[in-house]
């Protein structure tokens, strides 16, 4: 048995998110399929995040382990043949120890959340960003993001359907930076809850809106209440973009 | 009668190109029939640049003539209505003077054209980008292109059905630049033949993997004889960036 870390290129719109569903596709029953069809084996994969209906992948990591004697790039190659036509594609292949996890030896997570703030309806980007047409203070959202950085209960920032035991993250950064009509959002944390990334550019978007003032991102943060989100963000302008590991340096 | 300056973004990718064709779907119609719900009149769409099949705008100019009396920033929000859902967006509309043209005023143009050099499929840049497998020496090719920047016939990197009556052209700049994996080429010139983008990008690109020698560019040029040409691009990496026109201060 061999066990293989993947790095994960996607577009999530046609997928019901990365994890197996029982109604529709997911890039995980894809890449599982793919595998299957090049070495007869059922095989499970594990990934560093679960991402949601629509929400991109610049750089998933995910693992699954096969018996069949296979060098890392052709099986690379192969799974890239077999994924076609899905927007799925397997940039990194290498072969890891067996104590590997994609998701439990993930010390860390990051995210970009990209705005179009314009009028104009998206057309190459539609389904890469939301499209906010009111003009949007980046500079007021940058500042009120930074009530969030820190360790918090994040329960105002939770689904409903989050399985989380604790509510209590560790923010390590939430940038806001304007460039042109975009507006990144670059969010690291070891990890998030559900939802966490889109409620927090929701409320956000909001400040930049003017209809929340600055504080009001502090106090929502403080309620520990769902009743005081403000905004989901959509999830098409969601981008996982890297996971981090121990003895791993990441750029 | 007033005359209407457009700033068109397109996304390529369902279009016949630019221009009306008998035999498909095309930008020029898209926003004509958009027009017309608009003002129930029949008005022609006239563009710096004409694009083929695939090739995207990000900010392509056009203007037509509409007897409405109507404002332009109702007319701009009216047409983007009216596109949906075609990948079409009016990101800017200003009213000109009755001797503006699209066409015959531009005294320059720029594209751009994106390769992504991978091995891995496309998944968010799909139709976006020229995908490339074999690794490009993108300097050698920047070299190379510079024996195409300057005056020259350029017959060697037209179309067939070029309509152009002249094949002698001024290419102002022409660039290649690498960042991480994708390949950043910019052109520039007063106006170009049917093809000569594409054409340029393809010969370059054979430099770049090594099958052509650098001189080679040079010696295809000099040549003036289509039969001399490497390799046409695919349409779908080409990009209309700016047209420009005397009096207006582009950036």
């Amino acid at each position: 048995m061999t066990r293989f870390a993947l790095t994960l290129e996607f577009d999530g719109t046609p997928f019901m998110g990365l994890q197996r569903q029982p109604h529709g596709p997911s890039v995980q029953q894809a890449v599982e399929d793919a595998a299957h069809a090049i070495t007869g084996e059922d095989v499970t994969l594990y990934s560093a995040g679960r991402t949601d209906t629509g929400v991109h992948a610049l750089a998933m990591r995910s693992h699954f382990d096969i018996e069949k004697d296979i060098a890392p790039f052709r099986l690379m190659e192969a799974l890239n043949a077999h994924l076609r036509p899905n927007p799925i594609a397997v940039t990194d292949c290498e072969v890891v120890d067996d104590d590997w996890h994609a998701r439990f030896s993930c010390i860390g997570r990051s995210y970009l959340y990209r705005i179009a703030n314009r009028r104009a309806p998206l057309t190459l980007d539609k389904n890469r960003a939301w499209q906010v047409p009111q003009e949007l203070d980046a500079e007021a959202m940058h500042r009120a993001a930074q009530a969030l950085v820190g360790r918090h209960d994040f329960t105002t920032f939770r689904s409903a359907h989050c399985q989380a035991k604790d509510p209590v993250k560790t923010l390590e950064t939430l940038t806001v930076e304007r460039m042109d009509d975009e507006i990144f959002i670059d969010v690291a944390a070891r990890s998030f809850l559900h939802h966490q990334v889109r409620s927090m550019v929701g409320c956000l978007a909001l400040v930049g809106m003017g209809t929340w003032p600055e504080e009001r991102v502090r106090e929502a943060l403080e309620a520990r209440d769902r009743q005081a989100l403000g905004l989901n963000a959509p999830p098409h302008g969601l981008y996982f973009v890297q996971a981090f590991y121990p003895e791993e340096n990441n750029t």
